[in-house]
């Protein structure tokens, strides 16, 4: 795997369509990324490993996606120091009410940086990668800014129904 | 460790007054057991060596009790051909619902066999390991059928509520 | 009804689609089972007597499928030493919530399996049955250790997204 | 068992606090009653066999009361064409989410009669009982009428806050 | 409105879909009934006048279906000594969750008898209502005996899945 | 009843400690108000004769407070033209989701203006009356501002923590 | 923007749907009213001027219509004395209990007024939008009045179900 | 305000006892922080003013912790390019369920990096800002690092019970 900063985990390849926001954003944004597709159950050893490695690959943010039991985004904060974010996936049973609790209420220690459920959150978790980025590169800092301005102008702009 | 039929598990050692009636219930079955605390997020490697190594150290069932995002039982049971119990601890924020949806929740392929939150799922996590244990073990099984003989027979001499 | 290693009962016809890979994964690890289709409310006779006689029947796990107010699992397990396994099946009005409440709740003494919701759950049943009957089938608990070396071999060779 | 008019069965002896109010509401309306401490888990057949019995008894309505995995009434209105009332405990864990489920989502063709989770259930489900007797009974029917007035005037007589 | 024994009060046209199952199976066990849409909220002095009048109208028992903050049952339960049948309708934002406890979590005094949300509650309502008035009317209970037989033989004859 | 601009109704003695600050902070303004204790379902005519009476008795907004199947906010609602501010009492069970739902999920045609569950809803019940009487009673509109500006100036005093 | 007597904002276009209701109703009692989309995290100044000037503006009454983690109602709600009137958007993850929490469970000191979860909550704020105007306003009362009266007509004309 | 790295906010004085590990953690980490406390709905200008000036005011992680409606680290993140993380606060009816959803669920283009209910979320906030800010901070990252071998060494240490 060469240097990509931003490492996408997801746990299942169903969860891709969820997760098309998330590329397309750090797209927009011009960050390099890698996706896997590996299942904190069925590969724990190969999701531990990728996590150990992260540093040393180049790797700065960790964004995971997974559904149900999701421990997919906790596993890999186990192991290495960098920042975890936790997209809970959509789920047709319990709406992803699941997916969040398992995301999101990490014990004292080991934090998961939890996004909202499904595909706002995807988004989401691409955007906040690049924030936590943005405190050491000021272009992709100020990449933020124009956005978040963008995105308001355009809500400004269409903000009257008539 | 030495041979010990079932390997408890639990995510803290505040979990321990939970676990009592299950440490009991194995004493009362004449089972032996070892305990160890350990953490899936905090010790990631110890707790899937542990689960490999089950099997030759002579463990036929794990049982693991974890609460909030309880990624334990998931974790062991990622690595073992074993049967892996989870009991999820109860917490003071939501009940335990978020340890119950983080355990039972698991996706195909890797199952945790879920009992229930807090003190009767711990004393119920070491009968049924005494009845997936019972399948070979014809004195055990009948310990499992006299004592449900015994625990209805209880049930019926205290019946009537004068 | 013959020597079968594993009864499945399930509370109504209904259930049939959702159990669908519970029959083909106990296929694939050629495991013979039974299934019946039993409630625990409109033939709570026959459920026990089913569950009573399961052991002189050559049963060594029994798996139960519901939804709703689920009891069926919980009243086959009240009279059998056997391990049961619970299945709560997804409901169209709360998600299979509270068909996982009344599976998985269950008191001090009589303890349920349960596991994942829905068809998620359904497989899982098979595999958490043949771990359990693997502990006294050394064949049945190598074709565990393959299908997970299998399944995990499936996520690797498929875990890059171009 | 001679003839009571109201058979009130609980899961556990825990639950006589919480049912009190039922004992002592039937008392104020002069109506019988037998109160029995049986477990749907642990004696299964008990269960059954006094629901089937019910109607030959003199019984006229059950009430029954558990917590958790809340099997009880549901059993007992498999067996006997009688109403069943069910009472959701409180549970430490879930508040009674669990018992509230497990008691009224039963399917088609036995339904049961659900009241308020706890101390409120109980007393209600006397009245309920009560209610129904009454349709045969003008005299526990008028008790009834008086009760509702008697209520509404203590109410109205108390309702100006200084 | 002439004797009919059954009121049944749905608080909105659209629930007409949801109560059918309750109709029919009053035309089963061939007991009359009314049926009136009204609404606890747009209504409320016809609804309490429509319970005031029920016994002296004959009514013996009296079925309420609502969705969200369901009222009805409980207002027309406030000013009748008959018992109140509450269904709790499916909602398409919470599922019906909303419907449940707002029907079932009564206070103290004034009891509403709640079966399972939607259509399984909407017959178990009918079955339930006839229990109710089978206590004084033994050829309607014989017809509940002789639902369940059947319910039963039929659940048996077909129980077996090839 | 004299002439007071606002009408507090709760369904129980019970429910005065959650709404001591309800009446604080009507005092704080300078706003009558008169209090009544009724309940929905033990005394429905007294509580819809006192909301068909309201605007002729001079009564400016209608604030109801009760818990668990809490119908009093809609029972009130649904007589008169005035606007009804409904407060969700906690319950001891459920926390008082039965109690918002209840109260939130009222049907088209009769809103009811819901606030937070317990002590924060029944201190801002009395704000949001005041901020609706405001609209033609200036001075009462100055209060409010006067109080946020007051209540913004205390944070901000505060708001360095050494 | 003139003068317009309620004013309207949604979190995102995607709500138009929803919120037709609410502008119907409006029309029906010949109330003027201003729609604005606009984001309380994208545009928040532009959301906290508007309502900063509402009053100069001759606002009366804000409605304001989010989903998720709602926060509109309550940034409106901290900048001016008028009524905020918060209607919880239906979301597809969690049937909008998401956005009825984050609308309704408000600190003391700044109420939004809550209606009920989508659709039929948009219709219902529009009603209470003019409950609070026609406490003011006795010709917009008078109509509240006719509304709930032909409502209530309308309900009675077609109560009898064949 | 001086140059501190993280600037903590939260809604509320009675916040403080449940932020206390937060604080602790950045003062074992070595990390300078500033501590308000601002309400979004009491001070929403405060509070946006805050944000935007963070930047230029050195700060690069923004922590934020309110209960209930909880918006405070949603508006904080509409002002800034840099990383907010949301500590739902535990709530005393709803047990933080109401907090966690209000953070978690942001919309498409702002998010909120969400860590668990309460203390635990509280401490891992800190950690989580420490390894955002490790990213720069080769030193902190190493401190990260050392962190996390402390802790599974005193895990492991401590893993053995007798």
């Amino acid at each position: 795997m060469d240097t990509k900063r931003v490492l996408i985990v997801m746990g299942s390849r169903s969860d891709l369509p969820s997760m098309e926001g998330c590329m397309k954003q750090l797209d927009d944004f011009g960050v390099s990324y890698t996706v896997r597709v590996l299942s904190a159950h069925r590969t724990p050893n190969a999701v531990i490993e990728l996590s150990e490695q992260a540093v040393e690959n180049g790797v700065q943010v960790i964004i995971a996606a997974a559904g149900g039991a999701a421990h997919l985004a906790g596993v890999l904060a186990s192991s290495t120091p960098l920042p975890v974010i936790g997209i809970p996936i959509q789920t047709s049973t319990l709406g992803g009410m699941d997916s969040l609790l398992s995301t999101v209420q990490m014990p004292q220690g080991v934090p998961v940086a939890t996004v909202a459920i499904g595909k706002a959150g995807a988004r989401n978790a691409a955007i906040l990668a690049c924030q936590m980025m943005g405190l050491a590169d000021k272009d992709l800092q100020q990449k933020i800014v124009d956005f978040k301005k963008a995105q308001a102008e355009k809500v400004l702009a269409d903000s009257v129904v008539e």
